[in-house]
C-alpha cells in the first residue's frame, strides 16, 4: 500500500465520467459552456465575485498568481520550505520574470506576521534592495498545518497594512478547510487573500486545478499569461468538467474529509512519533531506519524525509478502513 | 455542422478508454510505465533515438522546441504567418526569454531555402543585429500545404550548412505525412529537423502532445524547463496514455486520413474557389458574404478568414461521408 | 575626414570639464546634487513636471522607457526600421521581458497615424494575439527625417484614444529640434509623449543620455530597473555632470544647430542625389559604387547603406566649413 | 573627511588624463584601438590567454559574468551576504533569466569548499529542484576578508569536480591581492576561476570596470548579452581609456595600497574593536551609539553597519597620513 503522495492516486470516478460527458465537439480553449461558467460556480462556492481559470498544475496556478501580485523586480515574502522556494526548479523566477523570493523562518513552514515583518522591517528602503510586493502562504502548509481564519486575516492584514498582494497555495486547501470545519470564504477573501490556487488533482482531480482570484481585476492579464505560458488548453472543457464534478454534490469535500479521517487514524496509533500535529492529511513521523525497513517490509510504501524521520501522505481513495493495517504497523512498532 | 477548427473535435473514444486504463495509483510526474515507455515507442515509429516530452498544448511544444534551440540573445527564422508569431501570444518570447522571431515570406505560409536566405543573408555579423540560431516550419502549413521529405531536407541542409537548429511545428504533423504516403522519419530526422511538436490534439487527442527530439541530448535541459514552466504535471500517466492510445493500431493515421478524406471532398466540390492546393485538412476558399451567409443559414459553421476569404476545418471524426453536406451546399453556391 | 557616425566624434571640451568640475569625493550613485538636480532642471526646460534619469546608452533609455510602458505580454508599435527593432539586438525584449515589437511601415521610417492604424487595426481582441500597450518612433527618424509638432501630436492622440503609452527616442532629438525651430515641450509632452530618450552622446556628450518621463509616476519603478540592469553607476555624478554641461549656454543647441548646417550645405551639393529630405545632421545619397570609391580616395569616410546608397552623417565638431571639402567633392561627383 | 564607501571617492588625475587624451575622432562602441588591446592587455598581466569586456558598474560585470556560467534554470551558489544576493536588487535574476542563487553560510561573508558542499549536497537530482551550475565568490569579500591562492584553487577545485562554473566578485580584488602579495594569475585562473569581474571604480576609476573571461570561449555571446543590456556604450574608448590608465604605471596597485595602509592604520587603532581582520580596505568596528556619535561630531563620516557595529570604508586617496585623524579619534574613544 502506497503512501508517496496523493499525487499517485488516481482519479475520482465522478471525473473520469466527467470528462465522458464533455466529450462532445464544442468551442476550443475556453470558449465552452463549462469553462464560462467557472467564473459563477466558484463566485457561489465562495460568496462574492471570483474570476477562475483552470490550470493543469499547481506549478502553474501558483506562478500565474505570484505573476499577477509582484513585478519582476518585487520580492515574494514566503517560507524557506513554501513548495514554491523548494519544489518549483525556480518557476516562480521564470513566471514572474526574475522576482526574488524572501524567504521568511517558522515551525511547519507556517507563517505568522511577526515572521513576516522579521524579514520585510529589514528591507531598507531604495533602488538597491528588492522590495516585497506580495506574501504567499501554503494552507495546509507542506507539513501538514492548517492556518485558521484567524490566523490567515492576521497575514491579511499585515498584507493590506504593507500593500502588498496575498497568494495562497491550496494544494491542500480542501484538507484544511474540513479539518477546520470553516467556509471557503472564511479561508481567503475574508481574511485579505487576493489569489488562490486552489488544488484538486491530489483530492481526486485527473489534470485541473483552479486558481481563484477575488480581485477580479487581475484575471484578465492573466488569461492572457495563460496563454503564453502555453496553458490555455485547445479543448479546456475537460478541464472546466474535472472542476465541475469536483464540485458537484460536494465531492471535494468527501474526499478531503476521506483523507483526513485516514491521517487522523495514522495520527492516533503514532502517538509520540509525531513531528507535527496532525491537520489535514499529511504525517510527518520520527522512525529509525529499522522501523522504516520494517513497515516497508510488511508492504507500506513512503518517503524519508530526513534521518530518522518518514513522511506518509494519505490520499481521497485511503479512508480510515484502508489505512488501518498501517496504524497497526506503527502501532507494533 | 462545425468546420470552426479540429481543436473543437471530440477526443476520440480510444483515448477516454486510454485514460480509465491508466486510473490506478502510480509513479507521480513522470515517473510512471507509460510515460517512462514514451522514448521506446517514438524511437521505434521514427527508426532512430528520439527522446519525447509529454506536454498538454502545441504552444508549450513549440515554446520548449525553441527555448532548447536558440538562446535567449538570438533569432528564429520562421514565416510571417507561423503561428508561433501569429497565434502564440508571444509565448516564443517568453519560453526563450525574449528570442527574435525573424519573418521570411512565402505563399501558403511555406518557406524554401531562398526565402530564409533572404532573411539571414541580410544580417550583418556582429552584436548589433540578432543572429539567426534556428529555423522553424510548419508542417502541415497554416494554410494546410506539405512540405515534401524534398523540401524539408533542402530546409535541413541549409540549417546544417549555417548551424541553425531545426524545429517543425507539427500540430497537423499526420495530415501532412497521410497526403504525402511517406514515413515519420522522411518528415523529420531524415531531413535534418532536431526537434518536432507532434501533434495529436487536433487529431483526435484530448490533452496531451509529444515533443520528439532527435537531438536526444537536449532533452534534459527541457525536462527542465517543462517543470520551469508548469507543464510537469503529476498525474503524468493520463498524458503518456494518450499518446500510447493514438499510436495503437496507427489510430493516429486512420485519424488523419480521415479528416484528409473530409476534406479533399469538399476540396473536389470547391474546385476554382480554392486558395491553396489542399494537401491536409484545412481549406481556404474564395466566398462572398453572401455565399458564406447562405452556408451558414444551412447550418455550416466556420471562420471568414479575410473579406471574400474563408476557412473550413476537417475534423477526425468528419469523414467524407459525413462532409458531403457541406460538399453539396458548396457546389451549389 | 569621417562622416560614419556622430557616434564616432569626440566629446565636447565643455563636457570634459565638467568631468574635471566634479571630480571630488561625493554621494555614491545618484545621491549627490548634480544628480539630483536633473529633475528641476529638466523641468524647466520642458515647462512641466520631468523625471529624469542619467543612462550611458540610448539603447538603455529606449528599454527602460518600453519596460515602463509595456507589460512582458503587451506589443510595442514601431517602424519596421526603428534602431529599437533593427539595431539594438533584442535589448528592448530584454528590458520588457519578451513584449513584441509589432512593425508598421512608412517612408523615411516615419510613422503616421494611419500607419499605426494599419497594425493595430488587424489585431483581433483576445488571448491569442499580443495587444498593442505602447506606440514608439524615432525623432529625427532613422533617415534624418523630423517629426513636427502636429504629427507628433497626431501619433499622441490616437495613442491617448487606444490607451497606449507613448515613447519617443530622441538620439538626434536635438537635430529634429533645431530644424523645426520650435520648443522641446512642443516635441514631447504637449504632443502626448509619455517618456523621451533625450540623446546627448551623438552631440557632443561622452558617456550620458537623459531619460526623462512627462508622466513623473513611472520614474520610481523605472529607477528600480536601471538598477537591476546594472545601469545605477555608482559615480552617477560624472553622468549628471555631462548633462548639466550640455544644457549650460544651450551648448546642446549650439551642438546640433553645427551639425545640421553641415549637413545642410552638404544636401546643397548633393541636390537631386538625396533620397530623403535632409532635416537633421543625416544625409542618404545615391552615389555607384565608382562614386563611393571616389569620395574614399579622396579621404572622406562613411558607410555604404545599401546598393548604390551611402550614408553620411555630420557630427556637432563638422560645422559648415568643416564639410566644405566634401561638399566641393559631391559637387564635382 | 568621510568613509562611507569607496564609491564615494574621486577618479584618480591619471583617469581624467587619459579621457582628455582619448578625446579625438575613433571608430564607435569597441571598434577602437583602445578596446581592441584590452585583451592583449589582460593576458599580459594575467600571464594567460584572457577575453575582457569593459563595463559601467560591477553589477553588470558580475551578471554577464553569472548569464555566462549559469542557462535560466539553473542555481549560483554564493553567500548568503554576498553583493550579487543582497545588494544588487535582483540584477543576476534579471540578466540570468531567472536563475536561482543558492545561499551558503560562513563567517565575514567567506566562503569554503565545506559551506558549499552543505548546500550543494542537499540538492537532489532530478528536475524539481534547481540544481547549481555555478558558484560565485567576492573577494575581497563583504567584510574585507581575502581569499588566499590556496582558498581560491580550493574552491576552483570543487566547481570542477562538480562541473561547475566558477565567478569572482572582484569589486576590491586590487585590495586583497596587495594584502595576499600574489599575483593576478594566483587569485584567479590558477585556482580555476573562469571569470572575474575586476574592479576599478571603488580603486580610482571613473566609470569602467572589466570583465575578463579565463575561458575566451564564453566571451563571444558575453558581447551579445552586453550590447542586449544597453552596456556597449558607443564611445566606449572612453572606458578603455581608463582601464588602461589604471593599469599604466601599475597604478591599480599603487591605489590599493595606500587604501589597504590607511585601513591597516586604523585597524591598529581599533584594536579590539574590530569584527574581522583586515585584509583590505574594509573595517567594521564594534562602536556604541554614543561613540559613534561622537566620532560623526568630530567630521567623520561613515555607516551604522548593526546596532553597535560601524563600516569604515578608505579609500584610494585616503592614505595613511590622511586617516591618521580618524585613528587617533578611534583611539581616544
Amino acid at each position: 500500500m502506497r503512501f508517496f503522495s496523493d499525487n499517485a492516486a488516481p482519479a475520482c470516478p465522478e471525473v473520469l465520467a466527467a470528462l465522458t460527458a464533455a466529450n462532445v465537439q464544442d468551442t476550443a480553449y475556453d470558449g465552452d459552456a463549462l469553462s464560462q461558467s467557472l467564473d459563477a460556480r466558484f463566485s457561489e462556492l465562495f460568496e462574492t465575485d471570483a474570476a477562475v481559470l483552470w490550470l493543469p498544475t499547481g506549478t502553474a496556478a501558483n506562478c500565474l498568481a505570484l505573476a499577477s501580485l509582484c513585478p519582476p523586480y518585487g520580492g515574494v515574502v514566503c517560507h524557506r520550505e513554501a513548495h514554491i522556494q523548494a519544489d518549483e526548479a525556480g518557476a516562480p523566477e521564470f513566471f514572474t520574470h526574475g522576482a526574488k523570493l524572501l524567504l521568511a523562518e517558522g515551525a511547519g513552514a507556517k507563517l505568522t506576521p511577526d515572521a513576516i515583518r522579521a524579514v520585510i522591517d529589514r528591507i531598507k528602503p531604495g533602488v538597491h534592495w528588492t522590495q516585497p510586493h506580495a506574501i504567499s502562504i501554503t494552507n495546509a502548509t507542506e507539513y501538514g498545518l492548517a492556518y485558521t481564519p484567524q490566523e490567515t486575516a492576521a497575514i491579511g492584514a499585515l498584507a493590506k497594512e504593507r500593500g502588498l498582494g496575498f497568494h495562497v497555495d491550496g494544494a491542500r486547501f480542501a484538507n484544511a478547510l474540513v479539518h477546520l470545519g470553516c467556509t471557503p470564504a472564511d479561508l481567503s477573501w475574508r481574511g485579505g487573500v487576493d489569489a488562490l490556487s486552489f488544488g484538486f488533482i491530489k483530492n481526486g482531480g485527473m489534470g485541473a486545478e483552479a486558481l481563484v482570484f477575488f480581485r477580479p481585476d487581475l484575471a484578465q492579464a492573466a488569461r492572457v499569461r495563460r496563454k503564453r505560458a502555453g496553458h490555455l488548453q485547445s479543448k479546456g472543457r475537460f478541464l472546466a468538467a474535472q472542476l465541475h464534478a469536483m464540485l458537484d454534490g460536494e465531492l471535494w469535500l468527501r474526499n478531503a474529509r476521506a483523507a483526513n479521517a485516514g491521517a487522523a487514524l495514522l495520527a492516533q496509533a503514532a502517538g509520540p512519533r509525531l513531528l507535527h500535529p496532525v491537520q489535514s492529511n499529511a504525517l510527518f513521523l520520527k522512525a529509525t531506519a529499522e522501523e522504516a525497513a520494517s513497515l516497508r517490509a510488511q508492504g507500506f510504501g513512503f518517503y524519508d524525509w530526513a534521518p530518522g524521520e518518514i513522511r506518509v501522505v494519505v490520499s481521497w481513495d485511503q479512508d480510515a478502513a484502508a489505512v488501518r493495517p498501517l496504524a497497526d504497523a506503527i502501532a507494533r512498532l
